[in-house]
């Protein structure tokens, strides 16, 4: 027998469409992944080497999954604090906590965010009606309330307007704390994926537009129609806030594009929907990118060589596929779901164009 | 719950790198796979949905993987006729027995090539030493000796020359059925890939240029640096013999480049070493391009948007891979195989130049 090769095992908190494609990432260079989901059937759960199903409050399961790995990371960033502390015991998560931290709340977000000197909307704390009230007199109409944790797709999203029920508006949103933000008058909105290496080098992917329908993503179109300065401007923002986090992974950054420069909307801590373009448009892609850094391997070439429009196949729409494929110029993308549900992401397709 | 999506199961068999690499390709396009291979921990085992240990004389576990299945595909060509009888009593496989038939015996292929009008090395069946010295008072010195069937990466064939020792040449093969060939002056090998699909539709990516070091090939670079006469005349004989076979999937042909043209050296009827760089040199790859016919969908766009150098890394090249990593350029791919030997592939390199 010759020498034996000790490849590490990567734990993924989810198991959804971004744990499977980071666990095929993670396949092409080798390595095996250990998913955790609280779901029997998720996406991840058929190709990844080792899967747990538990929820994120049974400590015991938790246990053994944090010892059964080389490093931990996630495909999305409401995790529970608690699993966080159970997991952290034996092995290190990554991107780190502070991320997390600073990304699980809109709030403590946005104020990360205007303390590095980045544009975002204009906002407001939220707890109360007296702050409801205080925060419209400042920020004014249209606004739009968010819950501070916890929101995806649009959902946890309120506009208000001058004629907005202020005395029942926040019992839809069961008390949580919530921000209320203004409306920002944009272009275009894009995002910018990138990459931080345990060494600290840095890595962007060229920006892509966003369309939204409905609250979910759409379409993203790289490369965005910006000017040169605004794609370094994007460049250069992300660079600052994966400093400032010591971050080592892939992020996800939404901007928006106004006449008073970039102003940015959120922060993912993960690879992002809006990255999907990658696959078709670099050499290494961002799922590639984000298991390179957490493994310590130096980040690999994201350069786009194929200019490239990603688009979303939701609910229905796989029953279609002909509709989509039927260019030979696209890549198509499944996540194996075996449930269509309106609005559900099933699929994306990379069209070079 | 909302409607149900039943995505086919791919059969695939063995669990190689070739098999690893197609059902990462498959994973993409959201189908499960279950991969038939008489090892433990073959490199395909960790990440596919169902796995069956098991050899291929076993036909209780062929029947139960052939039913679990929509569709059959292989790595390799030289699968039991007995195993494929089994399987077929339940699940079509594809590429079909006329390619497996053409493939795993070299006379048999020789024979198929020269009746297609196509160019080979002057052959020679050799069954015994009255064969033997027959064949060499045909076809010369230098001439090569190889097994008709189960020869690999240079295993099964011994040079002859004019003063080898024929009396014992042929107990080396333990009287398995030979064919002598005749030595090509070549200039360079190249391999072609191609792609059918169910309706006849035919896709060929660029020909590479193959370097093979100890009998195992080292690198394929594209393109490879033939006239654009040549170029066409290997997408018109891959035409040629996929047509002939009826085939659907994906093929290996490699050439020789002589200055009477093209020399067919061999087919493989399946995913090929040489086309590892379609993974980062076009849209869609030699692995998802195979899935892609073999589950009735269009081909892919294989058009070269790179210019690509693949490199195996073989044997204990594995445990330098700062080596070959430490070039922001490459695309990183391992198998995830636990075992260093000699020779062994353990993944390949795909640098963009």
């Amino acid at each position: 027998m010759g020498k034996i090769v000790k490849n590490p095992t990567i734990g993924i908190l989810g198991g959804g469409q971004l744990g499977r494609m980071l666990s095929v990432a993670a396949s092409r260079l080798g390595y095996d992944c250990h998913i955790f989901d609280p779901n029997k059937n998720s996406p991840a759960s058929k190709i990844s080497t080792f899967y747990t199903q538990a929820n994120f409050d049974d400590f015991d399961a938790l246990t053994s999954f944090a010892k059964s790995v080389d490093i931990v990371t996630y495909e999305f960033e409401n995790i529970p604090t608690t699993a966080l502390d159970a997991i952290e015991k034996y092995v290190k998560i990554c991107p780190n906590r502070d991320a997390l931290f600073t990304s699980q709340d809109r709030m403590i977000e946005k104020q990360f965010l205007t303390n590095l000197g980045l544009k975002t909307a204009p906002f407001a704390n939220v707890e109360n009606k007296q702050d409801l009230n205080d925060a419209i007199a400042k920020i004014g109409t249209p606004s739009i309330l968010k819950t501070r944790r916890l929101g995806y797709d649009g959902k946890g999203q309120a506009r208000i307007n001058s004629d907005t029920d202020l005395a029942t508006i926040l019992d839809q949103f069961n008390e949580q704390p919530c921000i209320l933000e203004g409306f920002i008058n944009f272009n275009m909105e894009i995002s910018i994926i990138g990459a931080r290496d345990k060494n600290g080098s840095v890595s962007c992917y060229d920006p892509g537009e966003n369309y939204h329908e409905n609250g979910i993503l759409k379409t993203t179109t790289v490369p965005a129609k910006i000017t040169q300065q605004m794609m370094t401007d994007a460049v250069l923002l992300t660079g600052k806030i994966m400093n400032k986090l010591d971050y080592v992974g892939v992020i996800g950054v939404e901007l928006f594009v106004s006449k008073n420069g970039l102003i940015v909307n959120e922060i993912a801590p993960r690879v992002h929907n809006s990255g999907h373009w990658t696959q078709n448009g670099c050499i290494v892609d961002q799922f590639e990118q984000h298991i390179r850094a957490i493994t310590g391997l130096q980040l690999g070439d994201g350069t786009r060589h194929s200019d490239v429009k990603m688009t979303n196949i939701l609910g229905a729409d796989i029953t279609k596929l002909d509709n989509f494929i039927n260019n030979g110029k696209s890549a198509l993308h499944l996540y194996g779901k075996e449930t269509i549900k309106s609005g559900r992401k099933m699929g994306h397709i990379n069209e070079i164009y």
